[in-house]
């Protein structure tokens, strides 16, 4: 990976990651990027080849810091159930978030797979494959201790679990409630 | 409204809805436009004004057609379980039909919000709200009928029902198995 010199890598590569987060792929023109980091375009060529390398770029500090940050709430708790409310609290804090562009950078990425390319479809594919995942192992770990009812289906859960994560960030953009979204969580983990 | 002359007014609207749902509003562009709706430039402007009344118009054409067809699927049915079903069957028959974008329109609309008009940021937050209704009311009488516990919360089952039709939405753009689907809302209609 060429590494950039001209100006500070992860301030610049934030903003990028809020303007494609805001505008998409395709509604994110290279003046657009120009302006929100502050760089020439030739500085930014040689920094990042391209567009669509600077957007895998993104990618990848999103999932390094706020994908990171909501994992860890998953996986930091004490009990599965609390594990699961403390990522979906998180989810919801960061999706109202007014220092952010709302929602989830992933979640509006899967929305306009149609257009992206191969490397992007595959990233956001493992992305939700492996929270699926992580949802998972907390039930199952939840299971083996004791605290989940062993007739339910932990697979099918952990996949409701993967849907409704997705669904708040799709409705956080339009109903600016936490309230609402705390209760739909905690509704969920009453049958879980 | 201004009515189209020059062209089949309902087949072009169909073909820049679908547009619109690919590209999203941003990354649409007007040659996209008058390629896809096989139109010239000033009978577009003279049929639909500007882009943003024309993107206005694909969100009605959507609802009176392919969002009226859930919507039906969901009051039609004998049962409240059966209708939120037939509702959801519906929805993943669309989200991953091959005649189609992928997912839902409304939905995609609602992740680009940030740069989106007023008008359309209203119009999203007015069909969430009225489907959220839908599975309110829809579920009010089956409690009425004794179908569902009078000990559940059915204004917080609609609101999690409304976060699945978007996760569901989400997800389809990424995995392609319709079982998955079916088994995520008959899961969640077995603690209803």
């Amino acid at each position: 990976m060429v590494r950039p010199k001209q100006f500070n890598n992860e301030k610049a590569l934030n903003e990028a990651m809020q303007m494609f987060w805001t505008k998409g792929y395709d509604g994110t023109s290279l003046p657009d990027l120009l302006q929100c980091m502050n760089v020439s375009r030739s500085s930014l060529y040689n920094s990042y080849q391209d567009k669509q390398t600077l957007f895998h770029q993104t990618l990848t500090y999103y999932q390094q810091t706020i994908g990171a940050s909501k994992r860890e709430a998953l996986t930091g708790a004490h009990s599965a159930k609390d594990g699961i409310r403390q990522y979906f609290y998180r989810l919801i804090k960061i999706a109202l978030s007014e220092e952010l562009p709302g929602g989830c950078f992933f979640t509006n990425v899967a929305t306009s797979l149609e257009t992206a390319d191969e490397n992007t479809r595959q990233r956001v594919y493992e992305s939700l494959k492996s929270l699926e995942e992580l949802f998972y192992n907390v039930l199952l770990r939840g299971l083996q201790m004791g605290e989940i009812d062993p007739n339910k289906d932990i697979r099918k859960k952990a996949s409701l679990l993967l849907g409704l994560s997705q669904g708040i960030n799709v409705l956080s953009r339009v109903y600016k409630e936490k309230e609402l979204f705390e209760n739909m969580i905690n509704t969920a983990l009453e049958e879980i």
